[in-house]
């Protein structure tokens, strides 16, 4: 009985070493989220004499750095809904864990600065680029993780028995990261199209993923 | 035995994943109440003879962000109360639960900055419509997720099975959902009457709250 | 043992929202915490030469400012851990005790502005007035937070039987706030004497509560 | 039956009260880690002809602040992996625990600044100085949460009965804390040797960390 206590309690102590990694992750993903609208900043008027119309000019100048925060936070809330999937599948960690998120929150962390950059410069190639690169790269940190956890010989989740789910995942992250390096790529093109098409090919993210997610759960219902 | 530690597990596990999804939204609330004291900058004077008095007199001008920044503090405080009551009644959790209350939080990390706005040009009649259509988006936001939580079909709460509760906690959402609308509809009002009841009607949503748990409890009390 | 269990299930989520508001009320604290170092701004420098001398002045200029982060940071860890002694008491929760800690929050939220105006300008006796003041409020509202809890008719917490434990808890916060409203008051008084005695009379809280906690635990040993 | 259950809600709090110190200090390593990317301030252009340009320029100077962000994340990841592994061996709590740890925070609270400082003036020793001692402090005030956690008196941990784990565990904390002394101490000594030594010898870190860790695990395992 006693034993069984104790083993309970060290049990108890393992998870939430667990849960404590997890939010901590969380505590950055939602630091990074918010402070996305500090880049926004309130406009400051000078002129005394028609204060509302200076206002609406600011304001409608503001208008692609809004869109910007829009985007961020949306990629942002995309990537915490991964993570959040991905870790309910851990039950166990390790240093290499550890180490392999703080990586990942690295990327996050430098969001607000990169979509701060696009936010006021988004009309220029290299600054989409870097922005891009930088969406790329959680993409990819993401893959990262989905593979170390995969792992067997790792032992940190059921899941790295099950080869069916695993391929799903590692599409997932990957597509994901691929469309983001895309991005990237067409920005460093010449031309309308690839201007366009570097800025608008995020839309296509929920798409591919809904595809992937239907075929998942058809093969593995089966 | 094991059959059933493993159960527990898997259950344990579901909950983390729920008290995640409630904890990273209670750090994205903490940060923007938190962010809203920054708009208030401390003064600097130049002059330095009689500091003293400068200071005096840019505190005093500082008293409408002060006015703005209790006001957005007690409506953040009320909204995070009200998902505080209603996430206790959730017991599950699904992909359109996790963006319904992303959505929640764009319309509450928006707040610092719409406050801000607000501080600084409080008696324009577009910075005050702007500013209450941030609170209606995130009172609408707290009806939609009332919705999607009482819908029996997702299987996400007891409470969906309760249908005077569920009555009771839509009114109480859509109630103080309009009263923002309401003020923002004012604010685009011409004269003095719609110019104050756009700023003072949100004194109403205390007493408008109260009646409406009164109801509630004599009614659920039978 | 299916009702057993579904006890138990009520009981957790119970506790879950408890524990919901100590989180968030700790994700209030460290913000607040952290966002003092942001008061003391890294020294801009225009002159290209003779950087190091520069640098130097404006580290030198920038003492109080440190000196007024150590007091701050100091002067919040102890309200953390008294908020973190005192929930350690509460095994309930209700909508007056909601309101009431963010009511203490609200405070704790503008110490990074009354501390920075106190580091640009604690040499003005209105500034330190208004910084103790703001410290006052703290103490007073968790003096509210011993009150409530202690009250057997809110059923908050097994504390509220123990009178002898009360009357210690309420006797420190109650001294603690008194301190800081005397540092108020003296601020306001005139002298040399009462200059100093605002500003080093905090030194006496741990001595303090020291004295208290030793009669506390002849007293509740017996 | 009874008696057991009390038993077992007051072991739950007391888990509980121990969990919120660490999720607190979790709460500010996210803050201050975030907070790093802040220094890095999106540029401002006001020449409206060859924007391109200028910002190729304002992005490479900043290549030092991105740099010296790329390094603050680093040590702060690893002092937070190094209070994770602490933190994993407590099972209780006291008064001087909370304080020792807010010690530690506080010098964690410290570093977007001394980081800022050392992004815009790096090339100066006393800068550099600064940095490295702040750095050196977070290791020694690690070293002192090992030595008490560590102490059987305090009956803080099972660790502390473990004469060879507390022994590496104290290397190890006094290493890294020797590290950046050192490197304090070599920016004050004149010559190219000590100018690089003081800025690279962090590099040193990882490699004696896994020495340790390797010794540790051959002489603990037998």
């Amino acid at each position: 009985m006693a034993q069984h206590h104790h083993e309970d309690l060290f049990e108890n102590r393992k998870q939430f070493q667990l849960e404590r990694l997890i939010l901590f992750s969380d505590a950055v993903f939602a630091i990074a989220i918010t402070l996305l609208v500090i880049e926004i900043r309130v406009p400051e008027i000078d002129n005394k004499t028609n204060v509302l119309e200076h206002l609406k000019d600011e304001l409608w100048l503001r208008f692609p750095q809004f869109f910007g925060f829009v985007l961020s936070f949306t990629v942002i809330g995309q990537f915490w809904t991964n993570h959040h999937r991905l870790f309910g599948l851990v039950n166990n960690f390790n240093n290499g864990l550890l180490w392999l998120n703080l990586h990942m929150l690295f990327w996050i962390v430098l969001v607000p600065f990169t979509s701060g950059l696009n936010s006021h410069y988004g009309d220029l190639d290299l600054v989409w680029q870097i922005y891009s690169l930088n969406l790329f790269m959680i993409g990819l940190s993401l893959f990262f993780l989905n593979r170390y956890i995969g792992n067997p010989k790792r032992n940190l989740s059921e899941f790295a028995h099950d080869r069916l789910s695993k391929k799903y995942a590692y599409l997932r992250s990957l597509s994901v990261a691929s469309i983001f390096l895309l991005g990237a790529i067409f920005a460093g093109l010449r031309g309308y199209f690839f201007y366009y098409a570097a800025r608008y090919i995020y839309i296509l993210i929920p798409f591919v993923l809904s595809i992937i997610n239907r075929a998942a759960n058809k093969r593995i219902a089966k």
